[in-house]
C-alpha cells in the first residue's frame, strides 16, 4: 500500500490532478502508476519529479528508446524490483524487443562483472583515457 | 600499478599474446589498455572475460553505439572511475557526442533518484507490470 | 521465515532473553521485531550487535530522531525492504512527521541522482575541499 | 579536468552565469565549486539541478544542516568521493561538529552493517511494520 | 512467472536441453533451477554464463565450498534476494554449516560497515598497501 | 590527510594508546594502518570498531584466511579503494597466494554479474530454495 498510501485520482487536488493529466496526455494513457500515486502526497516532489523525467526522456540526441532501456539498465543494476517492473513494460510500450532486452540484460551483466575485475586488481586509468 | 602489475606483450605468452592481438585487431587500435594487462595474470580469466566481451558487445538487435553507453552508464551507476574513463572513450570512438553524453548522464542521475524514491515510499508494483 | 527461523522469546537461553529484556525495556515496547529473532541463533552477534547500536543511536551530538532518520536514508539508499520498513516506524515513533519524511527521501533521491552526475561528468575534487 | 572540461565564469553564456549568479547568491560565496562548472556544458541539466537542489535543500520540516547531512550520509554510503568532499565542507558551514560528524559516520557504517545482516538471514518484514 | 517466463525441459530446444542436462550432471540434480530457465530464452547466454560458472566455480586454488561462500557473500551484500536463496541452498549443499553461516554473515556486516567509515572519513591509503 | 587528520601513538591519549597496542600485539605488526588513526578522533568508535573486528575476524567455523578473503571480496564488489589495499594485504599475510586472488576475483565478478541477470529477469525463488 506504500508508505503513505496512494493518491487517487478522485481524491486528489487540483494541483496534483493536473499532473496526473499530464502524465496521462504524454503518454498516451488511461491510468498512472503507483509510483506517482505515492509520492503525490508531497505535490511539490510530484510536480519537480514528473517535470524532470518529460524533461530529460523527452526525444532528443537520444531518442526515447534509448533513454528507457538505459533507464532499465540502471534499474537492474540498481536491483529496484518496481523500478524494473515498470521500466521493462515501458521500454517494450516504445518498441524494445525481446531481442533487444536479451542483448541489454547481457551488457548490464558483463558491465556489473567487469566493474569489480577493474577495482579488484586495482587497475590505474591509461593515459589516454584521462580528460 | 594493479595488484599483480601489468603483463606487457614483449613478456606474454602465445596464449595471452593471442588474446591481446585479437583485442586489438578487433578494436582496430595499436596498444592494448590496462585492465586486460592487469588480468592477464590469469590467463583463463583474460581469455573467457574478452570472448564473453568480444560476443556480448557485437552488433546484433541493439548496435555496438547503444550497447558501450549502457555499458557506460551502468559504470557511472556503479561509480566505478576506471570503467567510466574507458568506456567514455570506447563510446566516443563508437560515435557518443557530447550532447547524447549529457542526455545518457541525465538519464542515469534521474534512474539513480526515482529507484530510490520508489524505496523510500515503499511503492508496490501494479498489477499492469506483472508479469 | 528467515534461513535459520526466529527465537522465540519461549524458547531462547537465559543469555538471549536478557538481550532482548534489554531491548524491550530501551524501546519501551513489548515486543521484539524479527531482525533480532533471526539472528538470535548466534548470540555472539545479537549481543554485539544489540550493544553497538544501543550505544551509537543513544543521544549525543545528534539526538535519537535524526539518528533514526539516518538510519532510514542509508536503508532507502541501499533498498533494503525490511530496512526501510523497521527504521520508517521507528523514526516515526522518534516523531519523524509526514512532511519530514517527505522531505527526507526528496533529499535521499537527489544525492542519489547527483552522486552520479558527479562521478559520470568525472569531476575532480576543488582545492577549497580537500582536508 | 572532468569529461568535458569546466566552464569557467568569464567563457559562460548568459544563461549559465545567471546560474552561477544564484548559487553564489543562495550560498553566500565568491566562487563556484568543479560540479557546477562540469555540468554547465548542458545548460538544461545545469538549471534543473540547481532548481532542484534549491528547491530541496531548503529550510523546511526539516532543517538545512540536517537535510545536509542527510546528504553526506548517503554520498558515503554510496562512497563518492567528490561528494564526500564537498557535502563535508557544506555540512560544516551550516554548523556541523566534529562530534556531529562522528556520530553520523557510526549511525552510516552501522546502517550498513545491519542492513546486510537483514539481507544475508532474510528475515521478513513483521507484521506491525507493513503499510 | 519472470520477464519472459521460463523455458520447461519439455519445451526446449536440443541447444537449451544439452545445457540443462549439464547443469544437472554438473550438480547432481534431477532439476533446474528457475535462474537457468528464465535466461534460457536466451540460449547464447544461457550457454556462455554455464560455461563461465562451470569453469569459475570448479575446484582450483581456492575449494568449491569457499567459492560458494564468496558468491554467497557478494550476493548479501547486494541484496539480491533469489540469489541469497539460492547460494545459501548452494554453500549447505557444498557443507556450509550454520556455524559458518554465521560467521560469514558476521563478516560480510563489518566489512560494509568498515567501507563506509573509510571512505566517510576519506581515509588515504598507506604507503605500505601500495601496489 | 583525512577529514579530521590522524592521530598518531605519540599524540595519542592512554585509551587510544591502549587500542593500538591492542592491534599491534593481535596482528603482531610495529605499525597501525590511517583507518585506525583516522577513525581514532572518535575513541568509542575506534574501541567499539576494533573489539568488533577482533571478535569477527577470530578463528571459528571459519578460518581466518577465508574471512580475510571475504572481507576482500566485498569491499572489491563495493568498489572500496582503500579496503580492497588494505584487504589484500591482509589476506596475503594470512595466506592468499596468487592463484588463490585470482579465483577469488573471478568470483566476485561472476557473482556481480548474475546478481544482475537475476533482477533484469524478475526471476522468482524457487520452492526448494524457500526457507
Amino acid at each position: 500500500m506504500a508508505t503513505l498510501g496512494f493518491v487517487e485520482y478522485e481524491n486528489a487536488s487540483s494541483e496534483v490532478r493536473a499532473v496526473y493529466d499530464d502524465i496521462m496526455a504524454t503518454r498516451k494513457t488511461e491510468w498512472v502508476n503507483n509510483f506517482w500515486k505515492a509520492i503525490a502526497h508531497d505535490p511539490v516532489t510530484l510536480k519537480r519529479t514528473w517535470e524532470d523525467v518529460k524533461q530529460i526522456m523527452a526525444p532528443g540526441a537520444l531518442d526515447p528508446l534509448t533513454k528507457e532501456m538505459t533507464y532499465l539498465a540502471v534499474s537492474v543494476s540498481n536491483q529496484c524490483a518496481y523500478c524494473i517492473a515498470s521500466h521493462t513494460a515501458g521500454a517494450r510500450k516504445k518498441g524494445m524487443t525481446d531481442d533487444m532486452f536479451k542483448e541489454l540484460m547481457a551488457v548490464v551483466g558483463m558491465a556489473n562483472e567487469t566493474n569489480r575485475l577493474v577495482s579488484g586488481y586495482q587497475v590505474e586509468i591509461d593515459e589516454q583515457f584521462k580528460v
